[in-house]
């Protein structure tokens, strides 16, 4: 019966389950991935490979982030070695290093010769030592040289993202000499090329013309007529800087140069929309204090992935906690001390945070350096100044309408500004502190200013309570 | 005597001031800034034009940024139309504004005349609305009609993100034909093209062949055979949606189409970029309770837009002390709850800070939908219950060995696990809710977020302790 039911479905062209597979937004609908658990509880084969035939590889990526590890387990053998490979350059993490280990050597050998060299050499380098021998092994001469070339640069950095394959001409080339070339070297060129990079006899790069600028220009123009110039990304640069050149001069692609100017390999914009999404969102992540595990992780590895964060967050409150224990004798005359000391404090840390957030952005783009650095801190230290002020005012009247005691309120305010005032200057100097320092800005800067925050908080406004009210 | 030492300076060659101008990782260098300063201030229009002359449109975008405004009104002037227009589109916030007024009608429809049609609408949707009739009557028909046409999509869609200019040919053209029409059709086509969109007589898209292909292909070949399947994009797409689809995909340029389905224009992926980053930033500052006013806001702008977050916490903050306010006897019997009582709600809020930002993350990239939410959700409540148990020992020796009160040690380890547990609850469920209602998850769930810790927090502790030290 259930086979019967089945029919009309497993029938349906394939158009539509290309629409069925996706969503309005273009994420993976979760009807869809019902019909792919189903498939795969019935051990129904051959619907399976018509759902995943469906899917562009991106989506299949999606797929084994929402299926669970014996899904994927299933699922895995049925594809092909072209959309193996770009699956696996589409996944990161706990995935794919899970899904590494499904294929033998052979299999994953093939899948890697399919896939551009940047992007094999990323999924080798997580591979278990012995089996990244074994794999090397099974790929041919060419596309193992290429792999080792590409893992030879540091994680990160300009070689790693960069494409061997270029497109280079001598500058006294024509445009149609250069395009008659394009047509016969074919298959030994990139895939994707946007830039015919002119090169000198040593292949240092020249110059660079695009290829719309190519096909609008006569045949019998030299390429030094039409070329512009081109910045050069040093073979050894982070790849976060090199995502800033591209992002500040919209560059399409770039030569990526040894230390000596030649002409090593390009990285295409493509790339770099990649990098710039995980840049931004490790940033995101550091300010919260979670290092990402990703999709896929344990339980138990993401507990103890956000536990250290905490443990330190421990010692900070703990630390706060001391500066509360000094005034317990103030508070033990007075309970009422208790109950407004947190807001001083919490309103310290949100001014800090967003004070913090801002330089951490700034910082991040380039927008903050030593030329308005001044200006900058001045700014903070006024916004801090302005607002705790403002909340001198509004937190005094609530004080002394909620205790009906003007010294209280008179505390509360000048509780207030002053920790207002402190969270300014911390959230300006501890990000350009860790900075100058080398270190990065975003990570741990949040627990330094709360402990800041807290400390200066609790401190000012018990510390006043004890002088102005217990006196 | 000012003037002779100055003379060797302004003699040295232009490429030296380019080496000058960029810092090694290609930001402005603050030593330059200085220098425009210092010419400025001498009144040296000759040297002002040789240090802009040295600079790359974005990088006195840049420099704008650095400058006071009264150093920005002396360099806008020396400004070509070409270069304005560009510095025009790089900046945006307050400074293109007041930039946007130091220039007249007259030389603004000039510059805009320079800008590619998306870029032009966005710099006269800034402008005041006598003066945008005014630019407008003073440009070319043909430049009026694209900014209008432009205009009237809504903010941050593909409409207003595409430019008009596309290469499109009929799907029976040959290779030959129709890099002969490119060569030919010349400056009207877009100034840089990564794909000629194939279309059939309605002007709807069937596919697109990349250029790179185009040039590798023999001439004879149609259009028709080396063509692929496209992704269009519809012409009232959110930004954000665009830039999803253009990440998953790893698109290059992408075909807008009007709501029948005909060929309206195209969008790049360097527009996307800025996108990206543009997007990416909102979600940081948004879960910091920043909005930036961007760079070149005044003290009061800056001071205004940070008060009314500060405000809502502090609005919550009170509540959280409402709770404590509760307990204000059994603090006036024990004065070491006060001590104490901020441990448990600031782990909270750390940890529910962390399991928030992972959510809001997965939710922007669509990592987390209705396929994977119960196991998202059991996933998080387990991390803190297992972190909840790993600090009620942490906590509870602590306490021990600080106040030498087994029972306190008991209360404070209690009070954290009930806080991490509900900073877990909170921590997923705001955001998805957020998000299910149609709200931005990044905008304002820390503030609900830190109140239900804040509250649970100090309720379990003081709680706890009056039920259990005090009884």
């Amino acid at each position: 019966m259930a086979r019967a039911t089945d029919e009309p479905t497993a029938a349906a062209p394939a158009e539509d389950l290309e629409d069925l597979a996706l969503r309005d937004d273009y994420a993976l609908n979760p009807a869809f991935v019902e019909m792919v658990v189903d498939a795969a509880d019935r051990g129904d084969t051959v619907r399976l490979h018509e759902l995943i035939d469906a899917l562009h590889p991106a989506d299949i990526a999606d797929l084994m982030g929402f299926l669970s590890a014996n899904y994927r387990e299933v699922i895995v053998p049925l594809l092909s070695a072209d959309d193996l490979g770009e699956v696996l350059s589409e996944l990161d993490g706990a995935i794919r290093e899970e899904i590494l280990e499904l294929i033998d050597a052979a299999r994953l050998a093939q899948a890697l010769g399919e896939m551009d060299s940047d992007d094999a050499a990323d999924v080798v380098d997580d591979l278990e030592e012995d089996k990244k021998g074994e794999v090397l092994a099974a790929m041919s001469d060419i596309d193992r040289a290429s792999i080792e070339t590409a893992l030879a640069y540091d994680d990160e950095t300009a070689g790693r993202l960069m494409q061997r394959e270029v497109l280079a001409a001598p500058q006294f080339w024509t445009v149609g000499q250069t395009m008659d070339h394009v047509r016969e070297a074919g298959v030994d060129l990139p895939e994707l090329f946007f830039d015919v990079y002119v090169v000198d006899p040593a292949n240092k790069p020249l110059g660079a013309a695009t290829v719309s600028r190519l096909l609008k220009t006569r045949l019998d123009a030299p390429l030094s007529e039409i070329m512009e110039p081109v910045i050069e990304i040093p073979v050894d640069m982070d790849q976060e800087e090199v995502a800033y050149i591209f992002d500040k001069y919209h560059l399409i692609s770039a030569p990526v140069v040894e230390p000596g100017g030649r002409l090593v390999g390009q990285i295409t914009v493509d790339d770099i929309v990649a990098v710039i999404q995980e840049e931004s969102q490790e940033d995101m992540l550091a300010l919260a204090g979670v290092s990402d595990p990703g999709r896929g992780a344990s339980i138990m590895e993401i507990t103890r992935s956000r536990f250290w964060w905490l443990l330190i967050n421990l010692g900070t409150a703990i630390l706060a906690s001391g500066v509360i224990a000094l005034y317990q004798g103030s508070i033990a005359k007075l309970a009422a001390l208790a109950v407004l000391n947190p807001i001083a404090a919490s309103m310290g840390g949100n001014a800090g945070t967003q004070t913090l957030t801002v330089a951490v952005r700034a910082l991040a783009t380039k927008e903050l350096n030593a030329a308005n650095m001044l200006v900058t801190v001045w700014r903070e230290i006024a916004v801090g100044l302005l607002n705790g002020v403002a909340f001198f005012i509004v937190i005094g009247l609530i004080t002394f309408f909620w205790f009906h005691d003007p010294a209280m309120a008179v505390v509360a305010g000048l509780a207030m500004i002053i920790n207002l005032l402190a969270a300014a200057v911390a959230g300006i100097f501890l990000p350009l502190a860790l900075d100058r320092l080398g270190f990065d800005p975003a990570a741990s800067s949040v627990v330094f200013l709360t402990t800041v925050t807290d400390c200066v908080g609790y401190f000012s406004f018990l510390g006043l309570a004890t002088v102005i009210i217990l006196r």
